[in-house]
């Protein structure tokens, strides 16, 4: 795996992003309407539960902006305004004592408005993000027109729009990625120029591979942190693997400081899955993380039944151990060995294995208990060797 | 992403795995006891159903070796036996007509009895697995000693074990990485030595990132196809986004020719997450992809409840449409546009495109009507260009 990539540390409302060693921080957006604060803080609630570390509301209108007091007042987590295309919102959210803002300073367009927005971040101590979509990017031709026509990535205004580029079949052609990156410098200069650089940078789209491209050809290009996320990626069942595999490209190349798994479900899927990924790659511990075999004709006890009760059992646990759930002598013995506790089913007995060793032999009947016992004793020697 | 790697093209009963141009194959296991012939069909016809091309079945005795011949019987696929330590079982099951198999020369221990599989393998012209797992490795001295001494990798047995060079913080420690790559490179050498080369090869941990680098090494040292998985990767929850990721990586680097997602639970969930992991690098087409905006405080319809709608009804759709679902002025039409179908919602009306063009604006209460009349259209048309 490769080296986490060192970026510039930002602070969103205390919580520290980027730098060398900070964790990745999993957050989410809310899916009901912020105007309405207490269903807002319930649903903020609900995600803390889970370890959301950052929330981000929409802010569409100035009622909107105005109860972002009181949903800061209610709840534990920093907070994130985002803002689209009305500068008077970023300002008012700003004031309202948010704590990061998602905004493209490109879809303002008026440069002295832009230029108050960054001052008051500036002067509240809170960073902006980047947010470059697929969905939303300006046209090939208009990047920087609105600055007067500056580029930041030469001669991108001559080259030609990515339909053109395609029908002609151009090799050398200008992608989507190359728009995706080059808008993101733009947007990002349009900041430094202000002289603000608290600034944190996301390039999302649907596809996967034009996702990843996009994070990994601008990583060298700048010093910021990234947010990252593959957008609108699904549902809970088909969006969650489709970001664990995007997500999980770009976090396995040491690319990422902060994410958000988008899904239309529950936003507390989107934590959960968060932090599934980050433990898949050992860059967070949260719970206890199961090996469980997947049962097969060689399965001598109900091993199915089996995982479903330890799973049920473990959501309690909030200790980081790894506990294997194994049906036969194959493997089961191996795997159950490397974790802090383990447990491997046959001939109507059961071994639990205690970091590596067999700590007893208990009839079939008697599994589940055991492994409990042996969950809570690991627990208690945990928590006594913190204290 | 990288192109693919190229291998050795072999074939499990007319399925071919590997080459240049094959796509990648969905394969799973049955979770039910072998020697029950009708319990074992009916699930492998569930999995026919969800597009399973391959089905392995687990052979823990000569009873289950001599279910093959009915079981094949009634199933649709080609069938895999799972050979652990039986000699006999592997040529039980090959005179059964089994399509391939499951077996480590390295377990099977007697020269002559390795020499008589293979013989009767290439006889039948099925394949063998080389299945190298994290749990079941052999001690770091014992590679090879049961053939005569033979090393793949010089000085394999000087090497301290992995926990000795752990313990002395050796940083050129011979790692568990090596070892499932020395294993496998062992391994694979016995089968060759006895002119055997119709090979495909996994190297399972749970670990991701064992994995990973484990098929990372071997690949450019070996021209078998590799069969990729994370073993006891958890449940239908935890363990598909653990597999997505550790898979994802993978096939990202151009890795992998046949695919099982281990998860304990109902084995039409491992062919499921399976697809939906090629689907988002688009190494399969399978049924339609849906883009689905996670709603926020945004939106403007209750997107999520739409989301839902349709993803009940493309249950039904064959087609691989990119069918895309969003709530909002903002990233929606963007990401619609570049659907297939797309609906984006607001202001009580939806707007339907087709290809990056308006086809329609309807109400809000007759969008699903629209949408669903646009997928038809599509379909329709899809099934007469192809006639």
């Amino acid at each position: 795996m490769a080296k986490r990539r060192i970026t510039k540390q930002i602070s969103v409302g205390g919580v520290k992003i980027g730098g060398r060693d900070n964790p990745v921080i999993v957050q989410s957006m809310t899916t009901g309407d912020t105007r309405d604060v207490k269903t807002s803080i319930a649903e903020i609630k609900t995600l803390e539960d889970e370890g959301c570390e950052i929330i981000r509301v929409a802010v569409p209108d100035m009622e909107a902006a105005d109860a972002i007091p009181a949903i800061k007042s209610g709840i534990n987590i920093p907070l994130i305004a985002d803002i689209h295309f009305h500068y008077e919102l970023a300002l008012a959210s700003v004031k309202n004592g948010v704590d990061g803002l998602r905004l493209n300073p490109g879809n303002i367009r008026d440069a002295d408005k832009v230029r108050e927005i960054t001052e008051a971040a500036k002067k509240a101590q809170i960073p902006i993000r980047i947010g470059v979509n697929f969905g939303s990017l300006p046209p090939v031709g208009k990047i920087g027109a609105s600055r007067g026509g500056r580029r930041v990535v030469d001669g991108v205004n001559d080259l030609p729009t990515i339909a053109e580029a395609i029908a002609r079949g151009d090799d050398d052609a200008y992608t989507v990625v190359d728009h995706m990156v080059a808008t993101a410098l733009w947007e990002i200069s349009v900041l430094e120029d202000l002289d603000f650089d608290d600034i944190k940078i996301s390039l999302k789209a649907f596809d996967v591979e034009t996702t990843v491209e996009a994070y990994r050809k601008l990583a060298p290009l700048v010093p910021y942190p990234f947010h990252l996320g593959i957008t609108e990626s699904g549902t809970v069942t088909t969006g969650s693997i489709r970001s664990s595999v995007g997500l999980g490209v770009l976090l396995y190349d040491g690319l990422g400081d902060t994410i958000r798994v988008s899904l239309a479900g529950d936003s507390r899927e989107e934590v959960k899955t968060g932090y599934e990924i980050l433990k898949s790659l050992k860059l967070r511990d949260k719970g206890p993380i199961m090996i469980a075999c997947p049962s097969c004709g060689r399965a001598d006890v109900d091993v199915l039944a089996l995982t479903n009760s330890v799973e049920k059992f473990i959501k309690e646990v909030k200790t980081p151990l790894k506990i294997a759930v194994m049906g036969c002598e194959v493997n089961g013995p191996g795997e159950a060995k490397d974790a802090d506790i383990g447990i491997a089913g046959g001939n109507g007995r059961a071994v639990i294995f205690r970091k590596g060793a067999k700590t007893k032999i208990v009839a079939e009947a008697d599994m589940l208990d055991a492994l409990m016992q042996e969950v809570r004793a690991a627990e208690a020697e945990m928590a006594e060797s913190q204290a």
